[in-house]
């Protein structure tokens, strides 16, 4: 299920010898192996720019941003695929389920309103979905570690509310324990994680319920690429002078790399090359830069800053 | 199923107001309300009694020590029940399987030799066998938090190996590493625990499987005695000067009640009053002293230093 999706444009250890007057040491940029798009995101915009070019004259619309990237939706945009802040009262044409999923609820509305649904839901986030399913069906108190508001989590939630009542979403321990004599009094609790979650965040939350039930039933969901790519720039940034975390900072995943990386070295977080320059002193200091990149994150951008890095 | 055996005995706040000349301030001495026989050693201790009450004549034996506790063991040796180091070649009488419980094939042994069985495994022990074997059935990869050495382990593993091969024991990451590959090739990790183990050795081996598989399992056999006992003794460890933990050094509970102390408040670990005078010092010095003490320590024990530590 995993693709390494820049294994063929990454150059893994691409040590740049920059101002070799002997003055200052050359740098070593290592672009990690795990950055940019993962096979999902590659999947949905893929499918989105062959369904255009396949019917230029239907209506192809994304339900939200299909990812957060601006450069890519703005690319999209100038294609004639229009990003929906939300349904129309009628639709007309192709609208497309973007990669984190939606309800139940959300596909019979695009239905209704007259579309056609076409749907990208990530293969992997299907999975958290049925297995949220399957636990709410098998009379688990269901626990999906993940931020409320976040579109993945809303739709997981939305599908395992369909068949259970118990349903609670937590990234932090906080919440969860105005809800402990109800978790105390539940026979089995089942946890699930949206897909670009922290390992350590779900640690912290089944830490907290091993004691309170005599069955905890964990499905890691937490996809390989996520994963891959945490641990991957965790040892990166153990023997890296500055970790170049690069992609939006709307993106979970994106932040949840910048945000690890930051226990273990300097590390900053850049959306385009531009922000480089306000960073100047840290990067010029740093003999050993490491980057890599959220799962949304086009190679383009993630080429530029390398670009751009070598001119310091 | 969880009964505080001491409730009736224990003198909960117990103030001993001391040499009340002005000098030194008087001690406050607080014995814990789950310290000593759990309900499971209760039973055990109570029935083998009466059956050798029922049955004078009969020869009544345990396969191992009843309890760990000498006082106990001395007792019943006086009343004529022997402690079994081993198997004889030929049994006459009844032989009783004691709280830890036996493998099948120890059950089997003790009837071919020519005994009557007389089973007072624990419940809460019983109800870990057979989530193990449950477990093992289901395909689980099975791992048991618990001394590969400790009698009640030994059953709980032979009961899940009669159904699957895939079985460790362990209270250190360590001891599982090398079977990494093989936990992570494996769909589905279940994990049981030895009945008295500590919940921090549990959180540490749930967090080193969490991302090696797609579904943990996490049966938390910690029984409630067990597990009610720590905390208590967490709390008033909290608020103590000094803890004292009464108990076989023999016995896991009673040990790892000790070493939980430990990171708390200052704490000593004796196993009969005798022992006070060796920490005279700490004891002497400690304005609250609060008291608890393992499954296997009698009241009559946890008595004797009460009474001890009110002439100092």
């Amino acid at each position: 299920m995993f693709s390494c999706c820049n294994c063929i444009t990454a150059e893994f250890f691409l040590r740049v010898h920059l101002k070799e007057d002997n003055l200052t040491l050359p740098k070593e940029i290592t672009l990690a192996k795990f950055a940019g798009f993962c096979y999902g995101v590659k999947r949905a915009v893929e499918t989105v720019k062959k369904l255009k070019n396949d019917y230029p004259n239907r209506n192809i619309c994304v339900l939200g941003e299909l990812i957060h990237n601006t450069q890519v939706i703005d690319e999209l945009n100038a294609m004639g695929i229009k990003s929906l802040k939300e349904l129309p009262q009628k639709g007309d044409g192709i609208c497309v389920v973007r990669s984190h999923g939606e309800s139940p609820e959300v596909f019979e509305q695009i239905k209704n309103v007259g579309f056609e649904v076409y749907d990208l839901t990530c293969p992997d986030v299907k999975k958290v979905q049925q297995k949220a399913i399957e636990l709410a069906k098998d009379g688990y108190y269901l626990v999906i570690v993940g931020k409320a508001t976040h579109p993945e989590v809303i739709a997981i939630e939305a599908n395992a509310k369909q068949f259970g009542e118990n349903v609670l979403v937590a990234t932090e321990v906080e919440e969860l324990k105005p809800y402990e004599l109800e978790l105390k009094s539940a026979k089995k609790i089942g946890v699930v994680v949206q897909t670009t979650q922290m390992l350590s965040t779900l640690n912290k939350i089944v830490e907290y319920l091993t004691p309170l039930t005599k069955e905890l039933l964990i499905a890691n969901t937490i996809c390989k690429s996520t994963s891959m790519r945490q641990s991957e720039a965790k040892e990166l940034a153990k023997s890296s002078d500055l970790m170049i975390v690069v992609g939006s900072k709307k993106s979970a995943n994106t932040t949840h790399l910048a945000e690890i990386l930051k226990n273990i070295t300097p590390t900053i977080h850049i959306e385009t090359e531009k922000e480089l320059d306000n960073h100047k002193d840290l990067i010029e200091k740093a003999q050993k830069i490491s980057i890599t990149a959220g799962a949304s994150t086009p190679d383009s951008v993630i080429d530029k800053v390398i670009n751009k890095i070598k001119c310091y």
